[in-house]
């Protein structure tokens, strides 16, 4: 995620990093050239009579335009959502341990809870990731839980069936009613939620049809476009081919980088900083002194 | 479901499979015959005086493109909330037995609890794509449950009674207090939830007018724009007639495929995927080792 | 409902049933009347000096597309919400169900409940579509409690109280815990959700003032069109005209058929089947035999 | 509300009251003389040079097209909230006052907590629309409960807390148990959602900006429209210029009458009728014999 | 946040304070420079056979409208989201404060629990705007309590542990059952929920791709659209790409506004107000006396 500073507006429209113009630069320099090349050839072509007008790309470029504003929202939801999840995670871990706190009569075993919490998180964000869990999750869990862990096919949902048994154990010792730890469980229900949510967006693609129609589409105009520009704008086609290029190949760029919101790249979550504001939060909750430093955007604004 | 690896933006263009070209080739390839016959019938038509300009379609093709992106909402919404519904049987499956296993003092019967479990999802998914559940149930049900289930109008309900009627049976031993048995049998709920969900959507289609108007007005509109394109474009009409007809027929064809979720079409939800990654979920959470294989996409990245 | 089988992309073009062409046919006539009247006045019209190009209708089409588009996925909201309401009936009936037999020690009188929750679907049907509730509730209530549902206000409403009257009479047998009956009467509030949501969206209409705008400028667009497009395209101007109106008009209409889903047109919810499989269901769940048929899609692929 | 009876088409173009018509019709009639003025002023202005042509409009016209459409959407998605809000009331009122009479052993007190009820929605319903609570109040409820009502300065939260203070009543005699004094304080809370969210719709409009810029944008293209109309349709100017206007600003109208959906204007929501058809249903449910008739439209359609 | 009473339409266009107009109006002022400076180098740049026409703007304008209309949505969802987030606030605020009042034996101390909500509101509202905290919680927390809040990186969050610390004591001292407390405490969660849902508002930007691609379009746009209009308009050409620019620049502006709705700018949220009629609620409430007077807005009818 990048996290700019307000900017001048004048500013803002020289910005290179950060924004999909780097992924996109060379299908746009594509474009001019072809453009380029469809003025010189102009003359030869036009002797064939061959010809192409606007009209038909205003009807294309509007329906293009509709279907991509589509495409995006669906994007754009997936990403929305994905966060909205992170955030509920955030919710239940803080609701958890503060009611786990203040109902336990005998609080000198919750370190061990409030690490099985922050192993949940940061085994979530790895798995989604696909990067491997084994070297973070030893940091947290005993050998033991961190064997059955890894066997899993889903470790974070392991990690949770570990916090219902460190619950259970409290309900047979007694210290937790069967109310209480109804109210408790609820709260792994929610991180329940948060995990299929997260493997749900991250294993199910907005149907790649769309993706197909809308990018075939999209290149299909942008290629045929400075044809049917050169009539009216000649010298002027490759600048204003490449600026329409520019807005409908940049969105649809965008969409792709939203559609997977768990990925790394400039637009995705920053999953890492969001893990590690968990960590901080729940160990001062627990008034725990070794506290890990907050995470902070690099100079490039880049969060990740 | 497709699930194709990232693909460098040149090499989709040309992807086939997955697509829905195959589906609509036909359709495609009629309007460039009707394209070229209008430029053939040119000369003859346009004696009688008959004209059409680009003008009027101009404002058809804004007001379809509008009507087409409404609906390819609604039918994606209804992909989105299928989807849902199952992520939901996830959690809800999930969350009930590491409540059985977290609150049960004696687990030696929680097999039997899982393969309930087991069973109602793949009876679901069989279900709601209108197969025999018969031979697929028998693996997890004893042959008396089985026979209640086929004879049930609402199979996959009856499976939902009798989880009921299992958790019931351990409060009348007094394994379960009636607090945690209430916290249990909320997550039967949810499971109904989904059922009846699922049911909805697969019962409900989007009200067939639409479907109709749409599909008529797109279909008019393809046939008639070659004779709106030939004055203007003449050599040109039949491969602009063919774009423009791709990108409204293209995504009316989609919008059909995902109008029913549950199908077995590419771009429809991988129910059987789903099915498999619960089974072995649950059979990994109750520590059994005769879990199934991993279902994978085929070579053409489907996932069924 | 229209509950028709896929059907091949071409016939589809040629479906009378079911679509509201059979609705507006009268319309469109009228508008081919017109726009033939208007070519052979155009000479007479044309020497006064009055002339319409296309460019402003244009601008009309688009502005009236976007607002037809809107108020249309208004009226698509309250059909799926409604759908969506009569599902979570479903889902509440199925759960109390469930709940009752598996916790009740004594299940003799469940039969009278079953028949009490029957009655509530089909008195809320009836209300929502406004025919007299009596003949069919006497099928289901003791004759004390149909008088008294009958003379309420909202009758639907005072079934509901017999319920809770039901269950608060096995609490106070001592056959139900606080605690379960909480959990039984939580169904009963879904109930009422349902009912206050239906009532809603019956007693609710779309701003008429929506209506109003929007069908007063679609006509008067209809109407001034083939003013404007008779000098461009002449002989052709009622096809086209045609056309164009056909997909305003077909919205504009079917918007107003589904603003109110529980009526008994071609494209209102199906509620009789609704209550027939709820009916079915609930049946069955309790183990009994005299089961009514299921309702079936009539000839012409209608389901009420 | 306007509750019309379904209408021929043709009629419906002619209907005067309950659309905006009447409140902008001055508004268009100086769009017709601006036009007429315009025709006059042609020959004039042509010879200084000043000429404008559609095509801009054309762009400026979708655009406020676009964005009149998203504001529409955010004023109307006001309205449908507010009318959940009520729709919720009536819900949480009815599962209130059902669960009170099937747990209270002792319910000869019924009446007075039927009273709070009654005089919260009606005391919420006068808030909203700035009207002074303390003679309808003083019908339902006691001097000194109305006294502490009108001195607060959210009166209706006052009258939830005395329906709180009368529930805890009857439990500290013993009447409720906890979990049955949880289950009515969550109806309680319900009702808290509905006041904090009518207070949110009533106090925070949408941002003044929006408005003004789209009133602005609608408010000049309409202007200027005229100029550019004349070149092309000369005599016909005013009766396209003044239907294009009427398409923009009834709309703008409109969503300006559904921002504040508390209002009493034609198309605001009749809380007067809500708040009657609670009133006699809560009397009903409690078998009282005094309940006041049923409000209905005027000869207008008008609900109030 | 604006509130101004309702205004005539003709008034409602000079407004000048409010609207986004005085932030713009230089970058306004500027294009009509510009469009000046084309209208004088039209001649020379025409001798070169540059030419621009307005039809590719046209397709360029109508994508741009769609996909600004796209980011005002997402902008305006935060914003209402962000204003809902403190409605909830506000619900279960009160609700906790009645729930506190009904259930508790011994009221003498409720004050104090009245000023941990109160400095909850108040640490929330300032660490969204970035302001330090310590002095105005100083006014409500003990110095034990604040020390410990003010060295938390989640201040808030820790003055919702004091709050679970308060209730858990009273569980503990015997006032409070457990089921009691078990709902006390869901209020608290639910003030966790709004915390890290304006934590997630306030942490989590529209993706920057967004606003940089709409940003650089947007301006590109404004900037070519002069030379593509002279050539029709020619003097005209300043004020229509004045009018053109005004509507697309506003709407990104404002949109950039709403994205961050807890700052302090013109359409921002009032938290200022929020939380002052919230400790008002309270305060009375708790039948106190010592009440803050209400916030209105000032002559500007700006609320902060």
């Amino acid at each position: 995620m990048i996290v700019r500073p307000q900017q001048h507006w004048l500013a803002l429209i020289f910005v290179w990093h950060g924004s999909v113009l780097s992924k996109i630069f060379t299908r746009l320099f594509l474009n001019f050239l072809l453009s380029v090349a469809v003025i010189l050839m102009l003359p030869w072509y036009a002797s064939l009579g061959i010809k192409l007008t606007v009209a038909p790309f205003s009807i294309l470029g509007v329906a293009i335009a509709i279907f991509l504003g589509f495409r995006n929202n669906a994007c754009y939801a997936r990403y929305v959502e994905a966060r909205l999840l992170w955030g509920q995670l955030m919710i239940a871990a803080r609701s958890l341990l503060r009611e786990v706190k203040n109902t336990l009569p005998d609080d000198s075993a919750i370190g061990e809870f409030v690490r099985l919490q922050i192993a949940f998180a940061h085994c979530l964000r790895m798995t989604l990731r696909r990067q491997p869990v084994e070297a973070t999750l030893s940091r947290y869990l005993t050998p033991a839980d961190l064997a059955t862990v890894v066997q899993s096919s889903s470790p974070a949902n392991r990690i949770l069936l570990l916090m219902g048994n460190w619950l259970a154990a409290r309900r047979r010792e007694g210290q937790l009613s069967d109310i209480l730890f109804h109210s408790l469980n609820n709260r792994l229900n929610d991180m329940s939620v948060v995990l299929a949510g997260c493997e749900r967006i991250a294993n199910t693609p907005v149907p790649f049809a769309y993706t197909l129609i809308l990018h075939r589409t999209v290149y299909l105009f942008c290629i045929l476009l400075p044809f049917a520009l050169v009539v009216d704008l000649h010298y002027m086609t490759p600048f204003i081919s490449v600026l329409v290029s520019y807005t409908f190949i940049a969105l649809d760029a965008l969409a792709e980088e939203l559609e997977d919101p768990f990925g790394t790249e400039n637009n995705d979550l920053p999953l890492d900083a969001i893990c590690n504001a968990m960590e901080i939060d729940l160990l001062q909750m627990n008034d725990e002194t070794d506290v890990p430093a907050r995470i902070l955007p690099d100079k490039r604004y880049q969060l990740t």
